[in-house]
């Protein structure tokens, strides 16, 4: 069996944080790249033996590549994805899968039209402590699941930023790019489509104008609750509850305290962008370092009528009705896998992917959902979102 | 100065609760009692050398006692209150204040009516790290109070109760004797009128007939933003997220998982019923041991503009801009020293209560407003609650 050739568009810290799972995959090779960035493109060449193409239409034509791997800003993401089915390729694209549903929309019916598979990933809805956790829920022995609480208090309004990242109308803030997660993982663990999203969202830092912080109540069709709650602004951080490791699973320390707000305040605008640059591939970028745990997305608490199952980067704890249990999960061979493997099985093996275009466009509605209902200050149902834009 | 002669009326469990600071406290003296239960007035007769009545209308014919402290079932709160109130003793009832927002809004007319003290508590909102938490926010110098994030995950739904505990016609349900904690505490934290109320509140548990958890977002007239979850139902124990301290302020044991369920598990329903009796003064009640730490209302996290406070029974965690710090809190000389404060002061020195009527009122309206929203699948802004009730 031949390995799947995959080109890959945009260079990033995205692409960064992924290439090790490529990299170990067995049945995938890396076969080209394209991104704006000449320097990163000879990089790519040099490391990997592969071109490094000056246009993206080049890399699409070319009849050797089967699949492209896409992270490059969230705006291109539309365009770049339905371009990349269009010329027969299979797609890979980074969260969130566009900044509006009617992209996804179109995006989804790309990939149904061209008959290629289109996955939306890597996010913490793929994580494996998330994935066990479903399975529990999905096994009906805890019974009904009845609600999920998720919490995440990080710094992710001030670590480095593109302009872009701090645009809402170019899906800056933390709805786009983290809401994807936290939406993601808890629809994989609760297994039933969102009905209704009731939230607040908003800009406490008129520095970094976009929406920073949300919390968001959502009705399950199948009668479950979760409750979201995200700020970007955090100072406290809520790793402390999942036993100091970080989002992706590295072991963290809580003695530097306060470090991305005093790095951010020594540098200018246009030293945030060169921070920014020297995260990504080529430019100054390391590979992450091995990950002794899952990586993970905050403190998830998910209900059951049963049991209580607490989600940890190393296992699952299992609250029961007579006793707790620790389920340990083998930590992970290297991050980032599961994704890597459902887009490879699904090419290869066409096994169905989870997080396909239908997926990652219902992430899409809840977030826009989210939005709508902190504007509206009403409950906005996110399925009619994704029908209107001709699901 | 001659000290306040305080009757009481219902001798259980929550009488048991307070009863270390009604003792303690200088200005206050144990003056007579109601019970339904003529052992419980006789032990009182016993041990505090003043008289036990058979009929609330002697107690409160007695000139001698000027005010009563009301601790029976939630049903009989406002007929009570307004009875003593009318005959012209102040009052300091338990949460919650009554079972609807008119009895409240009776109650809190019947004060004003009588020019008598009214005082709604104990509750948590009286808890010092919450006071302290209140200073700190509205001192401004962390900038505008945004978000409050409130999680309590309790065994609440398989103590002993007795049987209108769990018939939410009666007040049963974690709503009116649970929400109203933690409501309290949200509202003292951020200072600013509730103007919408988004939640969902469940039964999960057919043999225990009342809503048992909720999840509630509440928005704030000044902008700021909560969300409260408790689930009664739980098999996990939010207590781990404050170094292990129970709500009464005593260190907890993890060991004794699971504790609730088990010993419910082995009683008939006549057996629950002796078993919630065996708690009261009287019949086998004994003074809770003295408590190291302040009580607590579980996971508390008050996140301001230019900090994060996290409230503990122990102090409050400032994760400020640059630096984190933790202020200690002095422990408690007596539990609930601080109720009987507010209620003493106000009625001997005239200095006007917090929990007053209207604050009860207030809170009333919250929890009316969280079970409305639950049902209406919609948002409800409680403040026209308290106005239809005639405020
Ligand atoms: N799943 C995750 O955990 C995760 C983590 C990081 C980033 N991401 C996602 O990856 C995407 C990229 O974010 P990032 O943080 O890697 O950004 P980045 O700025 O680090 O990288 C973007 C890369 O794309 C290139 N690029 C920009 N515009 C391009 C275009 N039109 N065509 C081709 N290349 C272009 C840039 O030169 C750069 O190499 C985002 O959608 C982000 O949400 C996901
Ligand atoms: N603030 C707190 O933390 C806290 C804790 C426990 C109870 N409480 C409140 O105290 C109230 C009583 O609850 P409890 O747990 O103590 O119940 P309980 O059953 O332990 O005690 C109730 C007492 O009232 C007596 N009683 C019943 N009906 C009466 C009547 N009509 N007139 C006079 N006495 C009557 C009973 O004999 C009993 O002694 C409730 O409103 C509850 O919410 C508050």
């Amino acid at each position: 069996m031949t390995a799947l050739q995959l080109g890959v568009i945009g260079l990033g810290r995205g692409f960064m944080l992924t290439l090790p799972a490529l990299l170990r995959h067995p049945r995938i090779e890396l076969a080209g790249a394209f991104d704006l960035r000449p320097g990163a493109l000879a990089r790519f060449a040099e490391e990997f033996g592969r071109p490094g193409y000056a246009e993206m239409n080049t890399l699409l034509a070319d009849p050797t590549i089967d699949a492209v791997y896409i992270a490059t800003p969230h705006e291109y993401h539309a365009t770049q994805t339905i371009a990349a089915l269009r010329a027969g390729k299979h797609v890979l694209v980074e969260k969130p899968m566009a900044t509006t549903v009617a992209d996804c929309a179109a995006m989804a019916a790309a990939a149904r039209d061209s008959g290629r598979v289109l996955v939306v990933g890597p996010s913490h809805g793929f994580d494996e402590q998330v994935r066990r956790g479903a399975e529990l829920v999905a096994s009906g022995c805890f019974g009904s699941v009845r609600l999920v609480t998720a919490l995440n208090f990080t710094d992710f309004m001030f670590r480095p930023r593109r302009a872009e990242e701090l645009d809402s109308s170019r899906g800056g803030g933390v709805v786009y790019s983290q809401a994807a997660h936290q939406i993601d993982v808890v629809r994989r663990l609760v297994g039933q489509p969102v009905a209704s999203v009731r939230a607040m969202a908003a800009n406490w830092d008129a520095t970094r104008p976009s929406e920073g912080a949300y919390t968001a109540l959502l009705s399950f069709a199948g009668g479950a609750t979760a409750t979201l709650t995200y700020s970007g602004y955090a100072h406290y951080d809520s790793d402390e509850l999942v036993g100091w490791v970080s989002e992706l699973g590295q072991p963290k320390d809580p003695a530097r305290y306060g470090e991305a707000r005093r790095l951010l305040a020594t540098l200018s605008a246009g030293d945030e962008q060169r921070a920014k640059l020297a995260r990504t591939f080529g430019a100054g970028g390391t590979l992450p370092n091995a990950a002794p745990h899952h990586e993970h997305f905050g403190f998830i608490l998910v209900s059951c009528e049963r049991a209580d199952l607490k989600l940890l980067p190393t296992g699952i704890e299992v609250y029961g009705d007579a006793t707790r249990e620790f389920i340990p999960i083998d930590p992970p061979e290297v991050p980032r896998a599961a994704v890597i493997e459902e887009f490879a099985d699904a090419v290869l093996d066409s096994r169905p992917p989870i997080h396909d275009g239908k997926w990652g466009l219902d992430t899409m509605a809840c977030c826009t959902a989210l939005l709508q209902s902190s504007r509206l200050a009403a409950d906005v149902d996110p399925r009619p979102l994704t029908i209107a834009s001709g699901e």
